[in-house]
């Protein structure tokens, strides 16, 4: 059994992190943070786990938790986890982070969207996480920057075909609709029941955070410098995202053609599900799980694709994929632990 | 393993049943039915489970239906099932119906709010599948009459209370409120996204069929006639059902003795958690799960008490306690493939 | 014109006096106060009102507000309003308050659930704003004391049926159910969109404020002291509250004598509609709207009636009533401002 | 007084046509029809106008319409409005069609996404209602074309860069998000409740019979054919669409000089409201208004602008629109009837 440790284990994505490696077979948790509940059994602050999880949290120490853990996985706001992952690796312990701090490769375009780094020799060594993409490294790493989940849901869809030079870089426009609990437990006016339930609208248009992460990924894919236009939407629901990704085809192409290449591409993969059909992703048909729904149309005359990927933001696109990538780290079967049966609804 | 079909499984209780069944550890399920979607793979009706669930759904055969399977749970609408059941029965296949059909004792009870009953010797045979109340009897038994999600909600604070005398069975009226997922999958006004979505409305009021269910079994519990007051309200969600029950207490009493009464019965219970420390139950902590929470308040200058159940209606109001008691029918460990760590949110 | 001012506009319950007033023909609005946002314009807060209303946020100021305003509606935090009511009252201005500073007759009632009183000498000449019920005194008050939004809805369907004698005032238990502007627009877990989407749940069960409120209206009509069962609940959608209310009948009656009490007391007021033809209340069909729609049904056997009222907790339960008071007081139609024409959904 | 009937008073938007006309203030409402309700009071279908909306659904008879209206409103699917329309045109009457009927001016593109046209003569005399652009045609006109709601939330922010020569038409992308109401009244299961709650999705992706009628006005426009990408989505709520547009910039352009396009186009018209501030357009901020809000962002590094757009789906997007048109028609003020003060929430 893996002894495996939460850090900030009471936003959103800790407690999903929670509910998973609870039940994961090849897992033991053994440890739970939080610098605002600490003392507070983990049950009451997410009663749904009363009588199943009967942790309670602490705060965080760094002897604590190298007594009793082999893997941890930060859940929180990026800043702290540059100040005590570097520690944690020192003392062997593998690391998931599931903030920006050790996503990208380069210094510059993390502080300039965030803040200084200030353990930028990790960069280099960390692996991002996108599980499927980048399973090789992953089987080797040590610590893994876990994808955030626009990234996620704009990556994938993208990266089959991008590799195929089947689509123009330059052209590609990402517009995501995203559930509220992307925006975590903390409190704000944007998250406040009444201003969302009935409401749709974009936010962050052209600068959010996550732009810069997609450029950077993308850039390294076809080893040159592109940049996206990416545009994210808030929907009033808990749960679910879903990216509508438009760019302009290279060449003339048949559909089949690029179901092929999807479908190859992610063949050993059976979390990326290519919906055939004409079926298209929606966001209930993933609630609750680690699957990426990708499907697609060919907007003929404008010889113009567009891709349309599903995933729930807190499994595939936060705690789900984390637990992947432990699974990928530590040599087990990736959909360990992950294997729920979707609900119908 | 347990060969388990699946009759009517493209209704929400169904397609419950199907995920539950499908990661099941001792059933195989080897056998869907549909009338309205025969040669249909299942997974188109419910893409969720493209990729997990390869079965199509077959109209129904008696013969295939003896050949392939040990126990059938029948999720159909009321009526039908009376007229397969006795024959399965016959051929020696357990049976869970999650109908009306097999829940009453009283034929005339049944006729009074359905219609005539085909098959009256049946309902002496037939277990009350409440499981946590009828536990040693559905150890023994070939048919179970799986109860509607009402009643499950309102019997499990009540049956205890009313065991122990607690309170006046004449004075209970019972508050129940509903996701929409409980009136199916069939289209209607009443289930119209626009006519759902921001309201919230009480129907059926005092004349729902759940009512003489609900007054038959707390008269069989206390051993005279009893008819409760029960109104059951639309929540515009899902799932989810809440059930507010007010009752005179026979006697002066403090909390700690009404806990004491509910945990001392439901001790052997996994399912039934009794909410402490003030909390109360809460749909969205059970949502996806086959827990019961049930807490209470006393009005005191009253001498009131105020139970307050919380399940999911799918779940534990239907396809969760079903394979509860094909557990308990089969000498299983109860909560057999129903052990999901319920989510955080 | 009269010249109206809202104190403490940018809550919930202020916000839509704005919308109400500035199309009141009849008032003109001049004055809108808010501690936090002074010095910003008020469509700035809310959008949907940008080049509708133009007036800013000022902090509250005595002189301003005698300067500016013949009324001014205080949509205050209980506590504040008792400190700056006397002297706008003492400078003749007319005040109608939404808090529950106002509403208690017995000084000690509200001491026991609020706090100490700083100006009780005025509780004698308030007079409570249910407007249909204390139309006479409305229109000679300087103060009124606007009822919560729970006790509207409970009270506008039990008062005729008090008064004649057709309900037993001890056995009321009303179960009630409000959507979350019920909660206002502060911050707080309760109200945190992921926290009640797809929740139901009670709250403040049986010690929730307004039930001394309602116990408080209910004796008065009667003469006698009466403690009523409350219990609130909480609904995932913004607007809209339906109150379940059952009470034991003194006598068997017909559901036309019942029929016949509430709509000759009601026969007067038009925002009162008594619902026929088996129509029950339904929170949608009164939102954005002053009305209250009541409906019942009788359960035989045990000879109670279950009444259902249904109001927008905003309008009818708070903005709504509050300038419904201010008409009657000024002596205008009742309904002059109100009268839109409700939304189909 | 205008005597005004709505042929098709029963769906969404014909019912939002009863709501709007019946305040207005120079119209009479005399004549609704229904196909399936005939016989029936309006109010029983939609019991929110109980009490305030008295007319009886009747069926549609030539004669009678000839009889009690001056102006009438079409709210039928297309197809049917075709073959009625001419005669009422006739009579005099004038005409505001809401169905896709009258449009088009190219009867070809019409039947290739509808159906041949029964009276294509009557396409050239028809004015397409996109009330600020068309409003010195729409001031002569006998018949109205009223657009579809998605088309109005695309051309209304982009027309005006399209004259304005700032944006390549080729390079249009329109990603829109509607809420469910648009889906109209009819039962299906894309609008049955449990299938949208929580769910997310696009549909008829690059096929949705909007594109064309979108196509052919941005081709009128400029002067030549133009093809623009178009993907609509499903939002779980009720009301309310927001339009995603991007396009490629022609030059090198500040925010304050689209500012100026944008503001000096439509500063004889109230309803479209142009967003300063950084504030972008949000649909709760519209709901139950004829206002269309617009935004944009400029992504500077791909020289790309961002336009987006709001509009309540059944008013400006349909019956808003519609009651706009009548009042330009009779040279009455283009806001009469319309100006409700939009709520806070």
């Amino acid at each position: 059994m893996i002894r495996a440790g939460v850090i900030g284990a009471t936003g959103y994505a800790g407690a999903e992190l929670v509910r998973i490696l609870t039940r994961h077979p090849e897992t033991q948790l053994t440890l739970l943070t939080s610098r605002q509940y600490q003392g507070t059994p983990f049950s009451d602050i997410y009663p749904s786990m009363s009588g199943v999880v009967d942790l309670t949290c602490e705060s965080y120490s760094l002897d604590r938790t190298i007594a009793e853990t082999e893997v941890v996985f930060t859940a929180l706001p990026h800043k702290l986890p540059m100040d005590i992952v570097p520690e944690l690796l020192t003392a062997g312990i593998k690391v998931i982070d599931l903030s920006a701090d050790f996503r990208f490769k380069s210094v510059s375009s993390y502080e300039a969207c965030y803040q200084p780094h200030s353990a930028p020799e990790w960069l280099k060594k960390s692996v991002y996480g996108l599980s499927e993409i980048n399973f090789a490294d992953l089987q080797q790493s040590e610590l893994v920057g876990n994808p955030g989940c626009y990234p996620t849901s704009i990556l994938l869809p993208l990266i089959p075909l991008l590799l195929a030079q089947r689509i123009h870089p330059d052209s590609i426009i990402a517009d995501s609709k995203s559930g509220v609990s992307g925006a975590g437990r903390s409190l704000s006016l944007t998250t406040h029941f009444c201003e969302v339930y009935e409401s749709f609208k974009a936010y962050k248009v052209a600068e959010h955070r996550h732009n810069p992460e997609i450029n950077e990924v993308i850039s390294q894919t076809i080893g040159r410098e592109v940049h996206v236009t990416f545009v994210p939407h808030l929907v009033p629901m808990s749960r679910g995202m879903l990216s509508t990704i438009y760019a302009d085809l290279t060449e003339q192409t048949t559909m089949d053609s690029i179901f092929s290449i999807l479908e190859d591409y992610y063949s050993d993969h059976r979390f990326v599900r290519i919906c055939r059909n004409r079926r298209l992703p929606e966001t209930l048909r993933v609630r609750g799980t680690n699957y990426c729904d990708i499907g697609f149309r060919i907007d003929q005359r404008l010889n113009r694709i567009i891709l349309i990927s599903a995933i729930d933001n807190l499994v595939k696109g936060a705690a789900g994929q984390a637990v992947q990538n432990m699974n990928i780290m530590f040599g087990l079967d990736e959909a360990l632990g992950l294997d729920d049966v979707p609900a119908p609804l």
